[in-house]
């Protein structure tokens, strides 16, 4: 193993993202055959305390707690930013400048105007970038991915997604810091659209092509809660749930839905493709089955199949169990590592990079936009 | 049973709708016990033979081949509308002028204006009158209605419904007559939007309140078609997909969507109710399912409850059969004559009256009127 | 219509049976095109005043209260024998003796000896004879039996079956008398072996073979329960839970379960078919889908399809409504009577025969044989 | 983190079981708080190159080809035993002398008389002990225990248990050698009974107390394969297929089957567990689900309910993700991995230890002696 060449990983943030990176980080050599190996080099956070026990606890063998510093290291390779999106365009920027990969969480930023000046600052500074954007790795998703690339549905007519969550229903939920920055509208931009739609969104791209128009409809159910910055109530800013239906340039309508007031639902991401020969049906609570219809079986037995993405011939399960045997929500993240590494070795860009994501940041623009303005709005 | 008083019935149209209905006139008094009894006394339709073969297979005792002639006749009691949508109003009015009762298929006609001169038509006349939207009265459905006026939901959140179909793909498919009038616009008015939006926006009006204001998209996919009427290809005039955003006045956002373009879907009507405390979701390809998540549950037990909506203590099912057996399709419309006799006996009128149906014609329209004008319209 | 020929029915016993069987009557001419009609003739019970509510509701034109004087009618061209277990053969060698075909609710008897005696009455009478096994006739039952006859399947290596409910859970109810008679070993003959098993019996030879031995294991719970005939708490001879393994002569396994102490199951009979090509399962509590899965499919979209059978290139479903509208349970009873006047006009006998209905009695027999003498047994 | 103590592993074997453990060994301190720190001293397998790949992959600081040498090696706290069944007893009762703590892989021995030596040796050396039936550690299947010893279900009436795979299907498989260790009689003492059930049993057992006697069936389908070992067609000396009935003494039934000629299935290992209030079902297939049901619901409400068993109240979830994201099978190590480590900070031995799983191999044996003689057989 002594020829593998090390990729010293700088991580910014220590929260829920943090971890799933590391373990990704940690794992990954054990189970894909690479050229490069992650070398947990330095966690970046505010609090030193936290950011200690974060390293003990997963390997980090530094401690930062100015990112400023740790994108001047010298031994830091690869920036990974974990932190609240009003931070993601100033590190990453700084990052490229000082000639760091990056390895950036979603949704690329703030707006689309933020993100197009990452992507300006990574492709002048000519670095490696990726965003988290770690759906489109669930091996059920990746198999869709397959099956419309080989063109088993035909033309398409209807693509649509849901994220629905239940979580921020009690008005007794505060807002800001912490675990809940996602509902303060200064650290997170956005509401659902920014945290969960963007989800949908980068796969709907990624499967089906463009989105040209849109129109959308936004509410916030709880106009006030706690600020945990302030200690004072204050006005909610975000998107408690976020509606749209829009045109693919392939000709198919979308339809979009996120929220986190859909009581009974955890993270229940799914979304469905219906084509002239074929449909295709995937959901996040199962996320290792991928239903699958095909109009041209035998009539006697045509039905929705559910396929249970576990073999080895499925896309990345090769390098996990056997069939019938599942793996997780954190193999995504896994699976992001080995193929960002397999790219490093070929010269190859990841996917999506920030150009790629900055679509996403498009449509995301645009639906607020057409939120607030009541109108379709072209991407 | 002779102390039993007969309700006589003069059908207008012998196609699917026909069928339904005369089974539920023939099965009605077997399994609800009632002061009124159906008697199938005439059976009207332009083609005679048609009509006499369906006259013999259900029992009619005549047959009428001009609904005028029928709706004069002294002998009929209620008129039963089970012809294409272009020909609800002029039917309707004329048996209310008669005096006759009507039970009208759905939609109640082909745009607002015409529904209201049904309406004026028919509470001038003070004749009973019902529209057969006959998913209200899936005992599933009804459960629903049942749980949500036991206020067990809490404050609702979101609302949404798919009508989903997949059989007309095909571009060698012609439009218009028999049974292909639904692709017609002349005949039918609309597409999916009056054909199945009407039964979603329906059942939704009813558990959920009335709808304040719409913003909707339609698509015709396929441009031409050969029309079966005159032989030639011709534009198609209805939509062949429809979508829209909505909210309801009770402040609950609402999400529809309609189309026969969905390949794996046959006529896959399915609603979801997100409430505080509890969600509920129906799918008609089970239709004798309910799902339910309640969070007031002790969090180790608590997920989706698939309700098996077959006990004696279900709505209308204590008439049926034992728990675990299930009833299908059909016994709906045995559902709504039973209801209407019953209310003709108790001098009820049985929902959904004209005037209720109206309701839906009026979202209907400003639901095509927001697809046109790509601008939010208000009911 | 006049050309229909009528077949008059003498419907003896009415209970659930006897109105599943009136409601088939009254329905097969509305849906299936047969030269015969059955006419509702006389109904036949104990208590006189139950038996004219009956006639009433069900239109059924005179009244018995004596068995043996419907089966001296002239006027009665087949006797349906809806009585409980302990009934059928008296009624039935009698009923072939006066020359009337016969329709007997299942299982055929209380023993082997008692069916064998009522398969040499029917046969030495040469009259039309049947046994209601109502759940061949469930078009995905009937389809998967097509599927087995199309050898999809290859060669079969397991059949396992079971048929759980939960509805004599509680030691306060009673035994015997109306509708309880089923756990009343005198009435009954046994417990789920013969109410419950029987049907798996019977739809596992029609689809997989004969049963060659059997290994059984039987449980009663509830010892003791009050009698509704004499007023005491008496001892409970039936079986609540049967299970046996056994052996099929194609070569498979087999595997079957039945209780009534399954709580959360009311009326659950499944059964699964795995073949070295393909496999099948089936579930009465959604029956109106079939589970395929055939391993010559494409990898990448291999799994469990599952069928709508609601086409109309189904088994029996061109009769009635559109793809995607579901019939339901009472429906098997339609085709088994549709098959029956069928047979009739073409001079065939109606599966299940009492001869073949016969192979199912001799099973049930080996079953309690084995449960009581802990051996396996030979059929 | 210095403060932690190490636990040096030495694993044998580097196959499928040797890649979860390994694997459990590196991520169970980066998610559970833990005194003791696995660290990764030694692989020993026969294939030095293979061996020498496995440490370079998971980061095994040495290599040994010997297991005797590995088990005298004093830099070793425990062996962790991942090679075929026959070898088990040899190198447990060896590293028991040795006073290594000792992880054994399922199922405990060859049968029941090895199973107890090695009881023995354990006992007397006084070393931690455990054997890998990891499915008890699987959320749901926790959680099933807990709410059975919270006494939700009542008395217990039925104990179902399948395990169904088709991968041996084919005659063109070979036995023996390898991955093909297991269809070798000689190396894996029997077929799925060892294989497959025992994880059943142990579950049942843990679950629903002791059994007390079993009749069995068992079947070869294929009757001779080629022999990787010696290069011939050989007999085939294991079980294809295996099942049996049984009683617990708790009084309730249980049935057991396993196959790996059920086409369809991959490792569809289910329970169910009928209770007198409430029941309880799982599936491998879909690990993360737990099915409910509870009598004692409201009835209009009551339904089998999903649990998505990914919340942090769930057993062992809140040292992973948030609620909605799932883990897979591998997690299931780590959780057995992480309670041996604890129970070594305790002094508490981890179950299952020798001694709890010499009952499985003691009902393993009496399935296979009723199989062979046909008769009821006392455990």
């Amino acid at each position: 193993m002594s020829e593998k060449k090390n990729l010293n990983i700088g991580l910014v943030g220590y929260g829920f993202m943090g971890r799933t990176h590391s373990n990704a980080y940690c794992k990954v050599n054990n189970f894909f055959d690479l050229e490069y190996r992650p070398q947990l080099k330095a966690i970046c956070g505010r609090g030193e305390e936290n950011a200690k026990a974060f390293a003990a606890q997963w390997g980090y063998e530094s401690v930062e707690t100015d990112w400023k510093a740790l994108v001047e290291r010298d031994d830091i390779d690869a920036i990974d930013i974990c932190t609240p999106n009003n931070t993601h365009a100033e590190i990453a920027i700084a990052a490229a400048k000082a000639g760091k990969m990056i390895l950036c969480e979603k949704p690329l930023s703030m707006n689309l105007a933020e993100g197009e000046e990452m992507v300006k600052a990574v492709e002048e500074a000519g670095v490696a970038n990726t965003i988290w954007y770690n759906y489109r790795r669930v091996p059920a998703v990746s198999l869709a991915k397959k099956l419309i690339d080989e063109k088993r549905l035909g033309k398409i007519f209807h693509y649509r997604a849901n994220f629905l969550q239940d979580w921020t229903i009690s008005s007794n939920l505060p807002q800001g810091g912490a675990a809940l920055w996602r509902l303060d509208v200064n650290a997170a931009g956005s509401g659902v659209t920014g945290d969960l739609l963007a989800h949908c969104i980068d796969t709907a791209i990624w499967l089906n092509g463009s989105i040209t128009d849109v129109s959308a409809m936004t509410e916030t159910f709880i106009k006030e809660r706690m600020h945990n910055l302030t200690g004072k109530v204050e006005k909610v800013g975000i998107d408690d749930a976020c509606t749209f239906m829009c045109h693919f340039s392939n000709g198919s309508l979308g339809l979009f839905e996120s929220t986190r007031y859909a009581r009974g639902h955890k993270a229940l991401y799914t979304f469905e493709i219906n084509g002239e020969h074929a449909s295709i049906k995937w959901d996040l609570h199962d996320l290792h089955r991928l239903e699958y219809f095909d109009h041209r079986d035998d009539s006697l037995v045509r039905g929705w199949r559910s396929v249970h993405v576990t073999d080895g011939d499925m896309p990345y399960m090769d390098k996990w169990w056997v069939p019938g045997l599942q793996i997780g929500y954190e193999h995504t993240f896994v699976h992001q590592v080995a193929d960002f590494l397999d790219g490093l070795a070929k010269g190859t860009p990841t996917s999506p990079t920030f150009r790629e994501a900055l679509e996403t940041q498009r449509v995301c623009d645009a639906v607020l936009n057409s939120a607030q303005s009541k109108q379709w709005v072209n991407v």
